[in-house]
């Protein structure tokens, strides 16, 4: 047995530090396990012994009769491990430590939160907090609301995480307004030990838990949640309300791609990859569970919208194609069904105006012929206030027919007073009822999101034969020189020995070498200077494009001497490379970054001097799927030059993913890889392939050293 | 006096074709005046006389026995004409027509609806309607509901236009519960005569309409509107929703700046200008008239943000920042004075935490202390349920320092039950209320979005000197041989005589003429063709770059002639069009098209091939001010570029407007032009000139002849 179900599912709770004293956190715990009715055995232990709440305390939790399952703990906090050994005598399994001052106080607090866990991984105990709002599970054979929040839970079926406990206690009053009930809860508070993956986890193949939502200010181990959300999102919804973006500061990497990157990039693509739904505000967050908990999973993306006044429709429409779906194209049987029994005024097609009089056996004859159209996937039905109809009488209608059609999204749209939603709030209702068209329209768009998430196949990370070897020597070679930044010429070596297409080159560093190199690839030739002193060439002038001969080489190369001498740039030059001209004007950018809680995260889109000024880019957290690095590609607006526009030659979009999937096995393989720049991949007019035409590579030079400290830069394996 | 006055605030009022039949709209309508207790009489007419919701019915309007100054006429639409010639008869001046059967049903009604307008127009009426809900005005002298919505109004500071007569229904139902209200309501239904445009500039003086609230689906008159709108928002805020965005139908456009236009493209471009609020929901728009009805408009954008948990006031922080405001810097002293009397636990930082056991004279502390912070310019309260602590009392003692201290806008977001929002409805409120932080900050940024407009000096539209002449010869000779599309040659010829640098260049029709230009320009030059027949002259390698020498420039000449005879193109060939070479590899696009309502629209963004993948442009409607040309140059993301990013030579920005501001000139000095791109709008890498490197320019061919009948080819201006 899961020793979580101690925590979530007790048989018996003892709140050890139970009060009488009003107004404290043991006596409103106590009130609300009595109000809540738990369906277990409740014991308050609290030294003073007596009656709190009508139960019989205990001076100590050694000294309750029974078997305890869960202890709430609401101790002052320099008791609390005290406390958790007695569990432990107790034979106590579940814990929820209410109390305070732990971690969140500073360094003593976090000393302490430490031995706490300790004490609770020796004793075989799962812990919820400390420093939460509590937990609470709404099942009827558990009925346990084990917190101190103002509302009792109504039930219903969320799996509720929350990293905020004030927040966790406004939003159970707020839920209930909503009609919107929690299977459970848990405020995990400083999560020690219990967090939102150990739930998640736990949920999986829960029957009571139908989504789940969380509130994150964090992800505590992200490759983790990645590998449980991408499992658990394919049987049902997480959405995910993941705040402290702006909090980000921006990054002091160097390169492009870490300079685009930041904590919130990290987040956002981890959660698209692992097919979490995203919302930016706890009202979306709500809306978002409440068409869930009351809508199947469309079949695809064609909204119907039925109303009775013009404008709404106009506005729903707009707001179907804003969030990107699309107007059913109501079928001709329909329509002229629907012309059968509505005025010569109404509207057959779609949006379907039934005109502002129509009376409630328009609504239901209209809803029930638009079900049937097997070209509707969803549908939205606008009610305004017409004199002589009332809204309750309408969505009661609506429901009924929702009732017997349970197949297809059905939401309301009621433009009429609070007192309608403050009625239905009180009703059990059977579909969604929104105010306004934008938030019915958002919700179709999440439905629709799980739809498509669901019926996509389970990404694979291929495994390419590539001379590791080779890459842990060229790197080798670099830090034993003290350099963390590879050169030019390294980064392609490295890329190579992955595998990634780069262009043909050679390292000269006297003009005869020069010459020589230039008349072997062929003319036209590109020189770049490379330097361990100066990282972005072109800014001083390192770059020559375009040679067209030998003796423009010889030209080029003497000038170039001369401006580094001029400019004192010339100690650091390692030499020039001599690469082949590749053309194209599609410059394209893909590299890496490393965020210090996620990981490597990779970036693609338009590279060249755009990178910084568009921003046309997008972020997934490495190891990237087949899947991960298709969608990366196609969510680019670049993506249309890529697909061949104005008579260019459509890129090789096989290759280029790829590319992505060799350079994210680059950087699992070689953890300590901090940045990676191919600026440009420029795509070939000639083939359409994308050739890393520069590259830029720079290492963490500790863990590096750690890490090959048994390789050598000579490449026999042997003498590290 | 204004004759409209008769219509919004008159001292009588008849009701032609007033019932005693429940749920219809002439009984509807008579109960709303008694209800809402109208100042003035009331005269139902109805041709059985008798008595009418308790006033005195007469059989004919001209039966009346006092003067009436507004007939509300809801008789069936066959009848309206004659309506109006007694109402003519009777000596009434304001009309207010619900019925329908106009315009909205077609060719007939639409007849019916001309004869109607004549009749106003000839009488020296007012009208509005038909077609329409009717009209409203809570200032206690008038208390007129003339409408049959179902709720009767509240009052307030909001003058709103409806183009949606069942929405305005609507919106009367929930204002109610958002504590709002309106001073005046016209709903204008098919606005014959009175529209939008007609009650912005009746508004613009009435003390009692503090703010202007449009639902839009057309904008009858943008050139009117905007005149009217550029000058009231100075005055007062006006904000809109405007509607049927997705409806708009790609246009059929051949030129970038058409295909990338659009009617929606046109109405923002036009409402930005004329600095109106556009909102996008009818939640948002109500949001936002909740502000300006509650709020000061603020000194700048720095928000502080006190809260009693932290996990709300990080989402608060997200909000801020991702709207593009400040977190204000709170002064030291502010701190201070605020660690005096806060917890320890409390964090002085904005977002101000209280922590969650705040009591209410933390709030009220709290709150004053950062009001007298001289570095915060708006302030946003949180508050979330804690033990004993009522919602409603908090929200009381936060109005009261409010009170206090207008100067600066204050909203409180309460996460709380609905009940604390029935409540505050029911209340008079000094400060905006919303569920959630997301929803402050949008208002803060609106109320923002108010002080930027209003403290932005107003554009002007300058004249330079020109050679409109020479436009007039160049384009009566395209048309003259039936070229709607004009040659590339002539297109640069337009612009250089509107002062627009365009690069240096010469037409040669054979290889001694190539040569002789190529020498004269100075190498390197460009080689383009020009023909009547191909426009795209990309793709079929029609241009031909970097040309060296005069050698390589007879190679490239006889290449090209060789291709197109091959292509069988060779028909079409004007020339070759021999250009001096600018460097530079900034490529902007620069255009104009045109929407068949908005009229010209002028284009500005990313140009080369990226034009159409990437999107990067904006619109503004000639004719531009000097202000909106410096807007279109700063709102694209290439702006970055422009400033010279990574080493390159900053762009003349003065340079570019002005060409912005030219040929805005010349689209409005000839309206002809349909269609006009320069693509691209090279930036000198030398000078950081715009240079127009290409142009094509289309008319409307009937237009032009129209227009330029007195014009000739020959430059004579006498023989047209």
């Amino acid at each position: 047995m899961n020793v979580l179900d101690k925590v979530m599912k007790p048989k018996s709770i003892a709140v050890i530090g139970a009060s009488t004293k009003e107004k404290t956190i043991g006596s409103e715990i106590m009130q609300r396990l009595r109000d809540y009715k738990f369906a277990g055995n409740i014991y308050p232990v609290n030294p003073k012994g007596g009656m709190i709440e009508g139960f019989q305390a205990y001076t100590s939790i050694e000294e309750v009769p029974g078997e305890v399952d869960l202890a709430v703990i609401v101790v002052n906090s320099k008791f609390v491990l005290d406390t958790i050994d007695q569990c432990n005598r107790k034979g106590i399994k579940g814990l929820c430590i209410i109390t305070a001052g732990f971690k969140e106080t500073g360094a003593e607090g976090a000393e302490m939160e430490k031995q706490l866990l300790a004490k609770v991984r020796e004793y075989g105990m799962r812990c919820v907090g400390p420093n939460c709002l509590g937990v609470l599970n709404t099942n009827p054979d558990v009925m346990m609301d084990a917190t101190f929040a103002e509302s009792l839970p109504i039930a219903g079926d969320i799996g509720f995480v929350s990293q905020s406990g004030a927040l966790g206690g406004g939003i159970l009053n707020i839920l209930k307004d909503l009609n919107l009930g929690f299977a459970q809860f848990v405020s995990i508070g400083n999560q020690a030990d219990v967090n939102a993956e150990t739930m998640m986890e736990y949920w999986e193949n829960d029957e009571d838990v139908k989504q789940i939502l969380l509130y994150m200010e964090s992800i505590q181990n992200p490759a983790n949640f990645r590998k449980l959300a991408t499992r658990i999102t394919k049987k049902k919804p997480i959405i995910a309300l993941k705040s402290g973006r702006s909090a980000a500061g921006a990054s002091a990497a160097s390169s492009h791609t870490g300079s685009l990157a930041g904590a919130d990039k990290a987040a956002a693509a981890l959660l698209k990859q692992s097919g979490v739904i995203r919302e930016f505000s706890l009202k979306n967050l709500f809306a978002t569970a409440k068409a869930f908990s009351n809508c199947p999973i469309p079949q695809g993306n064609r909204v119907a919208i039925i109303t009775n006044s013009g404008g709404p429709g106009i506005m729903a429409t707009d707001a179907i194609c804003e969030n990107g779906m699309q107007m059913a194209p109501i079928t001709d049987e329909t329509k002229a069904k629907l012309r059968s029994f509505l005025p010569a005024a109404a509207s057959v097609k779609n949006p379907i105006d039934m005109i502002a009089s129509a009376p409630i056996e328009h609504y239901t004859q209209t809803l029930e012929t638009v079900i049937a159209d097997e070209n509707v996937d969803m549908i939205m039905v606008i009610y305004l206030p017409f004199l002589g109809l009332k809204d309750i009488d309408v969505a009661k209608a609506l429901m009924e027919i929702k009732a017997k059609n349970p197949t297809k999204p059905i939401v309301g749209v009621f433009m009429t007073t609070n007192d309608f939603f403050n009625n239905i709030s009180n009703m059990n209702v059977n579909m969604p009822f929104f105010m306004y068209a934008e938030e019915a329209a958002e919700v179709f768009l999440r439905l629709d999101e799980q739809r498509q998430w669901m019926s996509k196949p389970v990404g694979k990370a291929p495994c390419y034969d590539v001379d590791k070897n080779k890459v842990a020597q060229i790197i080798r070679k670099s830090i034993d020189e003290g350099r963390e930044q590879l050169t030019t010429l390294e980064s392609i070596d490295v890329l190579q020995a992955y595998g990634i297409r780069a262009c043909k080159y050679g390292l000269a560093t006297n003009v005869n070498e020069v010459v020589e190199l230039g008349n072997s690839i062929g003319y036209p030739v590109v020189m770049k200077m490379t330097s361990k002193t100066t990282s972005h060439k072109t800014d001083v002038g390192g770059v020559r494009v375009n040679i067209q001969s030998e003796e423009q080489l010889r030209a080029e190369y003497a000038d170039l001497i001369a401006k580094l001498t001029e400019k004192g740039l010339i100690d650091g030059l390692e030499g020039v490379i001599i690469q082949e001209m590749v053309k194209g004007n599609r410059e394209m950018v893909c590299g890496i970054a490393t965020d210090p809680q996620y990981g490597p995260m990779m970036m693609f889109g338009l590279g060249g001097v755009f990178v910084e000024a568009l921003k046309d880019v997008t972020f997934r957290i490495a190891p990237l799927t087949d899947i991960d690095a298709d969608e990366m590609i196609k969510s680019v607006k670049a993506y249309k030059l890529l697909q061949g526009a104005r008579g260019t030659t459509p890129a090789q979009m096989d290759q280029i993913q790829e590319t992505l999937l060799r350079l994210s096995q680059l950087v699992t393989d070689f953890k300590f890889i901090d940045e990676l720049d191919i600026n440009p991949l420029l795509i070939s007019e000639k083939t359409g392939e994308g050739i890393a035409v520069d590259g830029r590579i720079k290492v963490r030079m500790k863990e590096a050293q750690e890490a090959l400290k048994d390789a050598c830069a000579c490449g026999c394996n042997c003498c590290g």
